[in-house]
Protein backbone atom coordinates (compact mmCIF):
# COMPACT_ATOMS: atom_id res chain seq x y z
CA UNK A 1 0.00 0.00 0.00
CA UNK A 2 1.09 3.18 -0.94
CA UNK A 3 2.16 5.42 2.19
CA UNK A 4 3.77 8.67 1.96
CA UNK A 5 3.45 9.16 5.87
CA UNK A 6 7.18 9.72 7.08
CA UNK A 7 10.84 11.08 6.55
CA UNK A 8 12.13 10.53 2.79
CA UNK A 9 15.88 11.08 1.49
CA UNK A 10 16.88 11.79 -1.50
CA UNK A 11 20.13 11.27 -3.74
CA UNK A 12 20.96 14.44 -2.92
CA UNK A 13 20.88 14.37 0.63
CA UNK A 14 17.52 16.47 1.12
CA UNK A 15 14.92 15.08 3.34
CA UNK A 16 11.39 15.33 3.41
CA UNK A 17 8.57 15.01 6.25
CA UNK A 18 4.99 13.98 5.53
CA UNK A 19 2.25 13.84 7.90
CA UNK A 20 -0.89 12.35 8.12
CA UNK A 21 -2.16 11.48 4.63
CA UNK A 22 -6.22 12.79 4.96
CA UNK A 23 -9.17 11.08 3.28
CA UNK A 24 -8.97 12.74 0.02
CA UNK A 25 -5.06 12.28 -0.25
CA UNK A 26 -4.27 15.33 0.78
CA UNK A 27 -1.14 16.11 3.14
CA UNK A 28 1.22 18.72 4.44
CA UNK A 29 4.51 18.11 5.26
CA UNK A 30 8.25 20.16 5.52
CA UNK A 31 10.89 19.71 3.04
CA UNK A 32 14.67 20.17 4.12
CA UNK A 33 16.45 20.96 1.32
CA UNK A 34 20.40 20.15 0.92
CA UNK A 35 20.76 22.32 -1.95
CA UNK A 36 20.19 25.84 -3.08
CA UNK A 37 20.09 28.20 -5.85
CA UNK A 38 20.19 30.76 -3.72
CA UNK A 39 22.97 32.47 -1.07
CA UNK A 40 20.47 32.60 2.03
CA UNK A 41 20.86 30.04 4.36
CA UNK A 42 18.30 27.27 3.75
CA UNK A 43 15.40 26.81 5.97
CA UNK A 44 13.00 24.22 5.95
CA UNK A 45 10.06 24.77 3.82
CA UNK A 46 6.71 23.42 4.36
CA UNK A 47 5.08 21.39 1.58
CA UNK A 48 1.80 20.61 0.91
CA UNK A 49 0.44 18.13 -1.97
CA UNK A 50 -2.02 15.10 -3.09
CA UNK A 51 -1.83 11.28 -3.84
CA UNK A 52 -4.13 8.93 -5.40
CA UNK A 53 -5.73 6.15 -2.78
CA UNK A 54 -5.81 3.49 -5.81
CA UNK A 55 -6.91 -0.02 -5.10
CA UNK A 56 -3.62 -1.65 -6.59
CA UNK A 57 -2.04 -0.54 -4.01
CA UNK A 58 0.24 1.50 -6.25
CA UNK A 59 -0.37 5.65 -6.39
CA UNK A 60 1.07 8.65 -7.68
CA UNK A 61 1.05 12.03 -6.15
CA UNK A 62 2.55 15.71 -6.38
CA UNK A 63 2.99 18.68 -4.26
CA UNK A 64 4.57 21.67 -4.08
CA UNK A 65 7.18 23.28 -1.94
CA UNK A 66 6.73 27.02 -0.77
CA UNK A 67 10.60 28.24 -0.71
CA UNK A 68 9.25 31.73 0.90
CA UNK A 69 11.53 31.16 3.97
CA UNK A 70 14.67 31.99 2.27
CA UNK A 71 13.62 32.13 -1.41
CA UNK A 72 11.61 33.66 -3.81
CA UNK A 73 10.94 30.55 -5.54
CA UNK A 74 8.36 27.56 -5.52
CA UNK A 75 9.13 23.79 -6.69
CA UNK A 76 6.74 20.79 -7.47
CA UNK A 77 7.45 17.38 -7.48
CA UNK A 78 5.34 14.67 -9.18
CA UNK A 79 5.95 11.15 -9.12
CA UNK A 80 5.04 7.53 -8.04
CA UNK A 81 5.85 5.29 -5.08
CA UNK A 82 7.05 1.78 -5.44
CA UNK A 83 6.54 -0.64 -2.88
CA UNK A 84 9.96 -2.01 -2.21
CA UNK A 85 10.19 -6.22 -1.08
CA UNK A 86 11.26 -6.83 1.95
CA UNK A 87 13.32 -3.33 1.40
CA UNK A 88 12.04 0.18 2.18
CA UNK A 89 9.69 1.74 -0.28
CA UNK A 90 11.11 4.17 -3.30
CA UNK A 91 9.42 7.69 -4.61
CA UNK A 92 10.55 8.15 -8.26
CA UNK A 93 10.15 12.33 -8.35
CA UNK A 94 10.67 14.39 -11.58
CA UNK A 95 10.44 18.13 -10.00
CA UNK A 96 10.28 21.82 -11.47
CA UNK A 97 11.64 24.93 -10.03
CA UNK A 98 10.08 28.32 -10.68
CA UNK A 99 12.20 30.93 -10.13
CA UNK A 100 10.85 34.92 -9.63
CA UNK A 101 12.04 36.66 -12.83
CA UNK A 102 11.38 40.70 -12.82
CA UNK A 103 9.36 40.60 -16.35
CA UNK A 104 7.39 38.57 -18.99
CA UNK A 105 10.28 38.74 -21.42
CA UNK A 106 12.50 36.51 -18.86
CA UNK A 107 9.87 34.09 -18.57
CA UNK A 108 11.56 31.66 -20.82
CA UNK A 109 14.49 31.21 -18.47
CA UNK A 110 12.81 31.17 -14.89
CA UNK A 111 12.06 26.98 -14.77
CA UNK A 112 14.45 24.55 -14.61
CA UNK B 1 -0.83 42.59 -6.14
CA UNK B 2 -0.63 38.83 -7.02
CA UNK B 3 -3.90 37.28 -6.28
CA UNK B 4 -4.91 34.08 -7.69
CA UNK B 5 -8.45 33.65 -6.38
CA UNK B 6 -10.73 33.61 -9.17
CA UNK B 7 -11.58 31.80 -12.79
CA UNK B 8 -8.49 31.20 -15.05
CA UNK B 9 -8.00 29.86 -18.51
CA UNK B 10 -5.32 28.71 -20.78
CA UNK B 11 -5.05 28.36 -24.57
CA UNK B 12 -6.02 24.73 -24.82
CA UNK B 13 -9.71 26.03 -23.25
CA UNK B 14 -8.70 24.47 -19.43
CA UNK B 15 -10.16 26.18 -16.84
CA UNK B 16 -9.51 26.29 -13.04
CA UNK B 17 -11.06 27.76 -10.40
CA UNK B 18 -9.04 28.83 -6.99
CA UNK B 19 -10.54 29.82 -3.75
CA UNK B 20 -9.81 31.65 -1.11
CA UNK B 21 -5.56 31.53 -0.71
CA UNK B 22 -5.09 31.54 3.26
CA UNK B 23 -2.86 33.13 5.03
CA UNK B 24 0.02 30.95 4.39
CA UNK B 25 -0.47 31.51 0.83
CA UNK B 26 -1.99 27.83 0.52
CA UNK B 27 -4.93 27.63 -1.43
CA UNK B 28 -7.43 24.90 -3.07
CA UNK B 29 -9.78 24.58 -5.82
CA UNK B 30 -10.98 22.95 -8.93
CA UNK B 31 -9.42 22.11 -12.65
CA UNK B 32 -11.62 21.54 -15.51
CA UNK B 33 -9.05 20.18 -18.24
CA UNK B 34 -10.28 20.73 -21.67
CA UNK B 35 -7.76 17.72 -22.92
CA UNK B 36 -6.75 14.52 -21.65
CA UNK B 37 -4.60 11.85 -22.44
CA UNK B 38 -6.94 8.95 -21.48
CA UNK B 39 -10.18 7.91 -22.97
CA UNK B 40 -12.37 8.02 -19.80
CA UNK B 41 -14.56 11.24 -19.51
CA UNK B 42 -13.20 14.38 -18.16
CA UNK B 43 -14.39 15.28 -15.10
CA UNK B 44 -13.66 18.71 -12.82
CA UNK B 45 -10.57 17.48 -10.40
CA UNK B 46 -9.69 18.97 -7.39
CA UNK B 47 -6.43 20.97 -6.75
CA UNK B 48 -3.95 21.72 -3.76
CA UNK B 49 -1.31 24.40 -3.98
CA UNK B 50 0.36 27.53 -2.09
CA UNK B 51 1.90 30.42 -3.32
CA UNK B 52 4.21 33.37 -2.39
CA UNK B 53 3.18 36.58 -0.60
CA UNK B 54 6.37 38.66 -2.20
CA UNK B 55 6.22 42.32 -1.32
CA UNK B 56 6.83 43.23 -4.32
CA UNK B 57 3.97 42.49 -5.97
CA UNK B 58 4.87 39.31 -7.79
CA UNK B 59 4.86 36.17 -7.04
CA UNK B 60 5.53 32.28 -7.71
CA UNK B 61 2.87 29.84 -7.14
CA UNK B 62 2.64 25.83 -7.31
CA UNK B 63 -0.31 23.40 -7.34
CA UNK B 64 -1.33 19.71 -7.92
CA UNK B 65 -4.25 18.81 -9.47
CA UNK B 66 -5.15 14.69 -8.87
CA UNK B 67 -6.88 13.26 -11.47
CA UNK B 68 -8.35 10.54 -9.52
CA UNK B 69 -11.49 10.62 -10.55
CA UNK B 70 -11.18 9.62 -14.25
CA UNK B 71 -7.20 8.70 -14.29
CA UNK B 72 -4.47 7.10 -12.60
CA UNK B 73 -2.29 10.46 -12.93
CA UNK B 74 -0.85 13.26 -11.32
CA UNK B 75 -0.46 17.01 -12.76
CA UNK B 76 1.80 19.76 -11.31
CA UNK B 77 2.11 23.04 -12.24
CA UNK B 78 4.37 25.69 -11.20
CA UNK B 79 4.50 29.28 -12.31
CA UNK B 80 4.24 33.35 -11.71
CA UNK B 81 1.88 35.81 -11.91
CA UNK B 82 2.51 38.58 -14.18
CA UNK B 83 0.33 41.71 -13.80
CA UNK B 84 -1.33 42.82 -16.55
CA UNK B 85 -1.63 46.99 -16.80
CA UNK B 86 -5.27 47.55 -17.75
CA UNK B 87 -5.81 44.19 -18.68
CA UNK B 88 -5.61 41.04 -17.05
CA UNK B 89 -2.94 38.85 -14.77
CA UNK B 90 -1.14 36.02 -16.69
CA UNK B 91 -0.07 33.34 -15.14
CA UNK B 92 2.66 31.58 -16.93
CA UNK B 93 3.65 28.11 -15.40
CA UNK B 94 5.33 24.75 -16.37
CA UNK B 95 3.60 21.43 -15.97
CA UNK B 96 4.60 18.13 -15.46
CA UNK B 97 2.32 14.87 -15.54
CA UNK B 98 2.83 11.82 -14.12
CA UNK B 99 1.21 8.57 -15.27
CA UNK B 100 0.58 5.36 -13.30
CA UNK B 101 3.35 3.04 -14.37
CA UNK B 102 3.42 -1.09 -13.50
CA UNK B 103 6.97 -1.07 -12.71
CA UNK B 104 10.60 0.69 -12.22
CA UNK B 105 11.48 -0.56 -15.03
CA UNK B 106 8.78 1.27 -16.76
CA UNK B 107 9.89 5.02 -14.69
CA UNK B 108 11.32 6.84 -17.32
CA UNK B 109 8.28 6.65 -19.72
CA UNK B 110 6.29 7.59 -16.93
CA UNK B 111 6.12 11.79 -17.14
CA UNK B 112 5.57 13.94 -19.41
CA UNK C 1 5.64 18.41 -46.66
CA UNK C 2 7.76 19.07 -43.83
CA UNK C 3 10.90 21.11 -45.50
CA UNK C 4 12.98 22.62 -42.13
CA UNK C 5 15.14 24.25 -44.82
CA UNK C 6 14.92 27.85 -44.91
CA UNK C 7 14.48 31.09 -41.84
CA UNK C 8 12.33 30.65 -38.67
CA UNK C 9 11.45 33.04 -36.00
CA UNK C 10 10.14 32.37 -32.47
CA UNK C 11 7.90 34.09 -30.34
CA UNK C 12 10.90 35.95 -28.62
CA UNK C 13 12.33 37.65 -31.68
CA UNK C 14 15.29 34.32 -32.33
CA UNK C 15 16.04 33.52 -35.31
CA UNK C 16 17.33 30.44 -37.29
CA UNK C 17 18.13 29.43 -40.30
CA UNK C 18 18.65 25.35 -41.58
CA UNK C 19 20.74 24.68 -44.45
CA UNK C 20 19.33 21.83 -46.76
CA UNK C 21 18.08 19.00 -45.21
CA UNK C 22 20.44 15.81 -46.72
CA UNK C 23 18.94 12.33 -48.00
CA UNK C 24 19.43 10.92 -44.04
CA UNK C 25 17.34 14.10 -42.94
CA UNK C 26 20.84 15.37 -41.32
CA UNK C 27 20.81 19.37 -41.79
CA UNK C 28 22.97 22.51 -40.13
CA UNK C 29 22.40 25.53 -39.90
CA UNK C 30 22.91 28.48 -37.50
CA UNK C 31 20.93 30.01 -34.06
CA UNK C 32 20.44 33.76 -33.36
CA UNK C 33 19.28 33.85 -30.15
CA UNK C 34 17.42 37.00 -28.93
CA UNK C 35 18.05 35.70 -25.02
CA UNK C 36 20.53 34.75 -23.13
CA UNK C 37 21.43 33.87 -19.59
CA UNK C 38 24.81 35.26 -20.07
CA UNK C 39 26.21 38.87 -20.11
CA UNK C 40 28.26 38.14 -22.72
CA UNK C 41 27.68 39.35 -26.37
CA UNK C 42 25.73 37.20 -28.20
CA UNK C 43 26.91 35.45 -31.80
CA UNK C 44 25.27 33.26 -34.36
CA UNK C 45 25.83 30.03 -32.78
CA UNK C 46 25.70 26.77 -35.01
CA UNK C 47 23.13 24.42 -35.20
CA UNK C 48 23.40 20.53 -36.02
CA UNK C 49 20.34 17.80 -36.30
CA UNK C 50 18.21 15.38 -37.91
CA UNK C 51 14.44 14.75 -39.38
CA UNK C 52 12.02 12.28 -39.94
CA UNK C 53 11.10 12.41 -43.43
CA UNK C 54 8.03 10.83 -43.27
CA UNK C 55 5.47 9.45 -45.85
CA UNK C 56 2.62 11.22 -44.18
CA UNK C 57 3.80 14.87 -44.85
CA UNK C 58 4.71 14.91 -40.85
CA UNK C 59 7.77 15.30 -39.00
CA UNK C 60 9.37 15.31 -36.08
CA UNK C 61 13.10 16.38 -35.28
CA UNK C 62 15.52 17.76 -33.29
CA UNK C 63 18.98 19.39 -33.00
CA UNK C 64 21.55 21.13 -30.89
CA UNK C 65 22.95 24.43 -30.82
CA UNK C 66 26.52 24.56 -29.33
CA UNK C 67 27.04 28.09 -27.64
CA UNK C 68 30.71 27.76 -27.08
CA UNK C 69 31.25 31.42 -29.36
CA UNK C 70 29.61 32.83 -26.10
CA UNK C 71 28.78 30.29 -23.56
CA UNK C 72 29.49 27.31 -21.73
CA UNK C 73 26.40 25.73 -22.38
CA UNK C 74 24.40 23.42 -24.98
CA UNK C 75 20.84 23.51 -26.10
CA UNK C 76 18.76 21.12 -27.54
CA UNK C 77 15.61 21.45 -29.22
CA UNK C 78 12.84 18.91 -30.24
CA UNK C 79 9.71 18.98 -32.04
CA UNK C 80 7.16 19.00 -34.73
CA UNK C 81 6.60 20.31 -37.88
CA UNK C 82 2.74 21.19 -39.27
CA UNK C 83 1.78 22.11 -42.06
CA UNK C 84 0.16 25.61 -42.30
CA UNK C 85 -2.74 25.78 -44.89
CA UNK C 86 -2.88 29.02 -46.67
CA UNK C 87 -0.67 30.18 -44.33
CA UNK C 88 3.05 29.49 -43.22
CA UNK C 89 4.39 26.32 -41.45
CA UNK C 90 4.51 26.24 -37.70
CA UNK C 91 7.32 24.09 -35.59
CA UNK C 92 6.42 23.46 -32.21
CA UNK C 93 9.23 22.79 -30.31
CA UNK C 94 10.32 21.83 -26.57
CA UNK C 95 13.92 22.45 -25.36
CA UNK C 96 16.23 21.77 -22.63
CA UNK C 97 19.59 24.42 -21.87
CA UNK C 98 22.36 22.65 -20.10
CA UNK C 99 24.73 24.91 -18.20
CA UNK C 100 28.45 23.92 -17.22
CA UNK C 101 28.38 22.68 -13.63
CA UNK C 102 31.57 22.80 -11.47
CA UNK C 103 30.73 19.52 -10.04
CA UNK C 104 28.53 16.53 -9.79
CA UNK C 105 27.19 17.64 -6.98
CA UNK C 106 25.79 20.87 -8.62
CA UNK C 107 24.77 18.49 -11.06
CA UNK C 108 20.94 18.78 -10.48
CA UNK C 109 20.84 22.71 -11.13
CA UNK C 110 22.43 22.37 -14.60
CA UNK C 111 19.40 21.83 -16.99
CA UNK C 112 16.52 24.21 -17.45
CA UNK D 1 39.80 16.02 -20.87
CA UNK D 2 36.83 15.50 -22.22
CA UNK D 3 36.31 12.86 -25.15
CA UNK D 4 32.95 11.26 -26.14
CA UNK D 5 34.33 8.83 -28.39
CA UNK D 6 33.56 5.37 -27.62
CA UNK D 7 31.25 3.46 -26.18
CA UNK D 8 28.81 4.59 -23.21
CA UNK D 9 26.04 2.62 -21.18
CA UNK D 10 23.50 4.23 -18.99
CA UNK D 11 21.39 2.84 -16.19
CA UNK D 12 18.55 1.43 -18.34
CA UNK D 13 21.14 -0.65 -20.28
CA UNK D 14 20.69 1.53 -23.21
CA UNK D 15 24.25 1.52 -25.25
CA UNK D 16 25.63 4.37 -27.77
CA UNK D 17 28.81 4.39 -29.81
CA UNK D 18 30.08 7.84 -30.68
CA UNK D 19 32.54 8.20 -33.72
CA UNK D 20 35.25 10.50 -33.74
CA UNK D 21 34.67 13.97 -32.54
CA UNK D 22 35.62 16.53 -35.27
CA UNK D 23 37.59 19.90 -34.77
CA UNK D 24 33.94 21.47 -34.78
CA UNK D 25 32.68 19.35 -31.82
CA UNK D 26 30.50 17.42 -33.70
CA UNK D 27 29.68 13.91 -33.74
CA UNK D 28 27.85 10.88 -34.90
CA UNK D 29 27.13 7.79 -33.29
CA UNK D 30 24.73 5.48 -32.96
CA UNK D 31 22.10 4.80 -30.14
CA UNK D 32 21.52 1.12 -28.98
CA UNK D 33 18.18 1.63 -26.41
CA UNK D 34 17.14 -0.64 -24.21
CA UNK D 35 13.74 1.00 -23.59
CA UNK D 36 11.00 2.03 -26.08
CA UNK D 37 7.13 3.80 -25.69
CA UNK D 38 6.26 1.30 -29.28
CA UNK D 39 5.64 -2.19 -30.08
CA UNK D 40 7.80 -2.33 -32.92
CA UNK D 41 11.59 -4.10 -32.81
CA UNK D 42 13.97 -1.97 -30.93
CA UNK D 43 16.85 -1.02 -34.06
CA UNK D 44 19.85 0.67 -33.95
CA UNK D 45 19.45 4.19 -34.37
CA UNK D 46 21.44 7.64 -35.70
CA UNK D 47 22.63 9.91 -33.67
CA UNK D 48 24.23 13.17 -34.37
CA UNK D 49 25.25 16.13 -32.10
CA UNK D 50 27.89 18.59 -31.14
CA UNK D 51 30.07 19.20 -28.11
CA UNK D 52 32.18 21.97 -26.43
CA UNK D 53 35.57 21.74 -26.68
CA UNK D 54 36.33 23.81 -23.08
CA UNK D 55 40.35 24.70 -22.24
CA UNK D 56 39.28 23.77 -18.38
CA UNK D 57 38.77 19.73 -19.63
CA UNK D 58 34.97 20.13 -19.12
CA UNK D 59 32.14 19.99 -21.79
CA UNK D 60 29.15 20.23 -22.01
CA UNK D 61 27.05 18.27 -24.95
CA UNK D 62 23.72 18.00 -27.08
CA UNK D 63 22.52 14.87 -29.46
CA UNK D 64 19.66 13.82 -31.42
CA UNK D 65 18.84 10.48 -31.75
CA UNK D 66 16.47 9.88 -34.87
CA UNK D 67 14.38 6.89 -34.31
CA UNK D 68 13.07 6.58 -38.03
CA UNK D 69 13.79 3.01 -38.34
CA UNK D 70 11.43 1.65 -36.15
CA UNK D 71 9.20 4.52 -34.68
CA UNK D 72 7.59 8.39 -35.62
CA UNK D 73 9.71 9.82 -32.81
CA UNK D 74 12.69 11.81 -32.08
CA UNK D 75 14.65 12.24 -28.88
CA UNK D 76 17.28 14.37 -28.05
CA UNK D 77 20.05 14.45 -25.17
CA UNK D 78 22.00 17.76 -23.25
CA UNK D 79 24.34 16.73 -20.44
CA UNK D 80 27.78 17.14 -19.26
CA UNK D 81 30.68 14.76 -18.81
CA UNK D 82 32.68 14.64 -15.58
CA UNK D 83 35.64 12.87 -15.71
CA UNK D 84 36.21 9.93 -12.97
CA UNK D 85 39.49 10.24 -11.21
CA UNK D 86 40.80 6.55 -11.32
CA UNK D 87 37.58 5.23 -12.90
CA UNK D 88 35.59 5.60 -15.66
CA UNK D 89 34.14 9.31 -16.79
CA UNK D 90 30.38 9.77 -16.16
CA UNK D 91 27.86 11.42 -18.20
CA UNK D 92 25.00 13.18 -16.82
CA UNK D 93 22.61 13.95 -19.22
CA UNK D 94 18.39 15.17 -19.70
CA UNK D 95 16.04 14.16 -22.20
CA UNK D 96 12.86 14.68 -24.08
CA UNK D 97 11.56 12.39 -26.42
CA UNK D 98 8.98 13.89 -29.06
CA UNK D 99 6.31 11.52 -30.90
CA UNK D 100 4.95 12.77 -33.42
CA UNK D 101 1.00 13.74 -32.88
CA UNK D 102 -1.90 14.37 -35.74
CA UNK D 103 -2.54 17.93 -35.15
CA UNK D 104 -1.44 21.17 -33.10
CA UNK D 105 -4.27 20.32 -30.43
CA UNK D 106 -2.52 17.32 -29.45
CA UNK D 107 0.82 19.03 -29.33
CA UNK D 108 0.82 19.56 -25.52
CA UNK D 109 1.27 15.75 -24.66
CA UNK D 110 3.79 14.92 -27.51
CA UNK D 111 6.73 15.67 -25.25
CA UNK D 112 8.04 13.40 -22.30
Amino acid sequence: QCDLTGWWENDLGSKMHVSEVDSQGNFSGEYHTAVSSTQKPIKPSPLIGTQHLDEDGRCTFGFTVNWKKFSDSTSVFVGQCFAGDDREDILQTAWLLREKVDSLHDDWKATR
